[in-house]
């Protein structure tokens, strides 16, 4: 068992990472405490691992809430039908939500529990790769809306992040593949030697060896708690986590979201942050191509949906957070380990970073 | 024109109060800064005031969104809408809402800035006396649940709050009166002169005296800020400030929101809750009657609707986020300008208070 904090004054909190944590009572009640506690999951994940949760804190679970299994349940509609679960569980200010499942449930519970009454605690318990690399640690907690991505929400911070690697063992492969994207993100953004750890060690994971993942975990983990430690709200510093997410964010919106998986679509605007650094000068030809590979031995999609246009692209890539003065913000790469965020560029430059990612 | 500052370390804001502020360029602009700004407001009041803030900001303003004048439309459902229309317009994280109207504009309003993209600057502009004396002060954004008032909302503070005093000349009597309730509560609370002063000047202000009513508005938001600036997320003192709003909460939601104002259920709530403190002998008999009086006075309902049973109040009441420990949170008076929260009280005094509070 591995613990981290996220040191965030006092809104720290510790992530805790190891294998049959969720049937382990006094890991569990630690980071739990005996407030009465909701759990918001899904159908799959109910059904997989919420005897586990309920049997661990016992009388402290009064009841749960399961919602639909996948992105396009991320929705205001599902957020009030969350919130009348609450209220009919007379949830007060001193009580809990815990979140059981991937990032749809995390992201969707944690601003359920960031609205209800004004806010109240939360504790994650992600069970796929994605959830526990990248959406449980931080804070950020959305819903979508039909005209955006994760335009609704909060900055709100969970009082623990419990880790069971044990759920890895029933994710499909595909949703595996799809965390495995913002782990290579975490190797890009600002740790080459764990991009080279990975380009020895992705059959592995994708292997699902227990040993690897655990450490590609951490280690994605520590990336991001570092990052958020420095700037909580995404005031600068924080931008360079959404490598290849204006890009994908673009591809989900595009063609609705819940066709492509959010990790897919990181993984191929990845690929075309990388080229159009590559095109800017910033980045090598040869770092494109060991990003490409990567990608594309992770099982991810390397090039933009054919169905997508540019012009669909960039009216999608104009509604993005990170935007300002009306200019596309983006994250680009200087190197394999160094990310750059930046509105200053030429337009062309884009529009043939769009046309070379479809090369195939 | 005054200036009160509310004191709350990297959050602070003043409070701007005089007459004709709405059509002064400078004074607005200064508040307002030069960022892309979306006003929200109802169609009662765009009709009255919007072209005057649009003429003193002239092109900041790209936009606005008109929602329906009164409570029942503090939902959900235009919540989502506004924020679609702030995604129409594009705004940005350096992006403003400027809210233009009563406590339903300011609260939804300040939350849909809460949750847009995680959060974006707001300012307030009330327009009814509620909204300048209570709602738009302190950073209490919400919308209603069907299940319960204010259930789903944040802490996000304005970064100015201009009360232009002229705007309550078009305010109807009903809703003058509604926001003198809140006027009268700070008296009660903790300000003993001030109640004192408004047994002599009711009927001044009543008769919208304009310089008794910009004292009372300066001296109700000098109140708040003080209680806010202790307290900003209601880890204690702060409740204080619901005096009365337990019982009227329940009365609203008991006979459907927007068939009593706020304002009236609140001051129908401060007399249950007087009755209540002398049951329990914290008040004399005198304070009560003095009480109930000044709510009379002010053209306020003093008791209970008749249509709704104790039975459904103390139901209604059970659903209230100060409520802890399955206890319905009260505020109580020791004295006129001093009061306490309590959950130490025995049942029977609760129903002897409902029961008394139906005679007329």
């Amino acid at each position: 068992m591995i613990e981290l904090q996220v040191d965030l004054a006092d809104r720290s909190y510790p992530i805790v990472i190891g294998a049959g944590l969720l049937k382990d009572p006094p890991t569990m009640r630690q980071a739990v405490g005996d407030k009465r506690a909701l759990v918001i999951t899904n159908q799959t994940v109910a059904d997989l691992y919420l005897a586990q949760v309920q049997t661990a804190l016992d009388s402290t679970i009064v009841g749960e809430c399961v919602i639909g299994d996948g992105e396009e349940f991320k929705n205001i509609e599902t957020f009030e039908k969350v919130i009348g679960t609450m209220l009919g569980h007379r949830l007060d200010r001193g009580s809990l939500v815990i979140a059981l499942g991937g990032g749809v449930v995390g992201d969707l519970g944690g601003f359920a529990a960031a609205c209800y009454q004004r806010g109240i605690d939360f504790v994650q318990l992600p069970t796929t790769l994605l959830a526990q690399v990248d959406s449980s640690v931080g804070g950020k907690t959305a819903v979508n809306h039909a005209l955006g991505k994760n335009m609704i929400g909060a900055f709100h911070q969970p009082i623990a992040v419990i880790i069971d690697t044990d759920t890895l063992k029933t994710l499909p492969d595909r949703e595996l593949q799809a965390g495995i994207a913002e782990v290579i993100k975490y190797g890009l953004i600002g740790d080459h030697e764990f991009f080279a750890w990975l380009e020895v060690n992705i059959e592995k994971l994708m292997a699902r060896d227990p040993q690897a993942l655990e450490f590609a975990i951490e280690r994605s983990c520590r990336n991001k708690a570092m990052v958020v430690s420095k700037d909580e709200r995404e005031g600068g510093l924080r931008a360079i986590l959404n490598l290849g997410h204006t890009f994908g964010h673009a591809i989900e919106k595009c063609l609705g979201y819940g066709q492509w998986l959010h990790g897919e679509a990181v993984g191929a605007g990845m690929v075309s942050a990388a080229r159009m650094s590559a095109i800017l000068g910033y980045l090598t030809e040869d770092d494109v191509t060991r990003t490409l590979d990567l990608v594309r031995r992770a099982g991810l999609p390397s090039g933009l949906p054919d169905s997508v246009s540019d012009e669909q692209m960039l009216e999608a890539m104009r509604v993005d957070k990170k935007n300002a003065q009306g200019r596309i913000t983006l994250v680009l790469l200087d190197a394999i380990g160094t990310a750059r965020i930046t509105r200053d560029y030429p337009d062309h430059a884009l529009l043939e970073a769009l046309s070379r990612s479809r090369e195939r």
